[in-house]
């Protein structure tokens, strides 16, 4: 089979690379309840980070500057830049984090598609 | 810079390669109206992708079989499948697609974090 479907709900956290059989990306949706936040900051030895905010709002903080998230914002984070990710205080936040492997792309959509 | 931001509002697609700086991955945001639909099938040579479903509803056809779609669903489509994307004759659909390359993927979260 050439594909595979799940479907999610309200977690907290899916993490979708095993259900999904993912070989190129990992995929999590994440949830903050207002006032929550990821109780860490972290950065990656290899992988850059795409985030998308789907509903909600927020900040996060990207090498101590803080940047203000709402929905309809994307990010490109670099491997080594020190993140996290905060809900506002009164109002929580969602948002989708890509993970993949830096410089990995080569040909991408009218380079890699057969029409 | 370690990180790059843009906002995107209610366009019919957005391509985030260029805007966004990636090295990993295209990824779009796609809406399509009631009764629309991508207008030809296509596949990939190398390219992974990923569906994520924000709203609406629709479906898509893979390799000749029709795939249902809804608000939280995600696909994965193997390069080689062929595929098209469809609007519902009733409702409009907005989602994501995200280019990878196959097995590009080598850590991720905790074997690439560093907290």
């Amino acid at each position: 089979m050439n594909y595979s479907k799940i479907t999610i709900g309200n977690e907290p956290r899916v993490e979708l690379h095993d259900s999904l059989k993912l070989t190129g990306a990992e995929v999590s949706v994440n949830a903050l309840p207002a006032g929550a936040s990821v109780p860490f900051v972290h950065s990656h030895k290899n992988n850059e980070e795409i985030y998308a905010v789907i509903e909600g709002k927020g900040h996060a903080v990207i090498d101590g500057e803080t940047v203000s998230l709402s929905a309809g914002d994307w990010l490109r984070i670099a491997p080594k830049a020190k993140r996290q990710f905060f809900a506002a205080a009164d109002d929580g936040i969602k948002y989708i984090c890509i993970q993949v492997k830096e410089n990995s792309l080569e040909g991408y959509t009218m380079t890699d598609a057969v029409v």
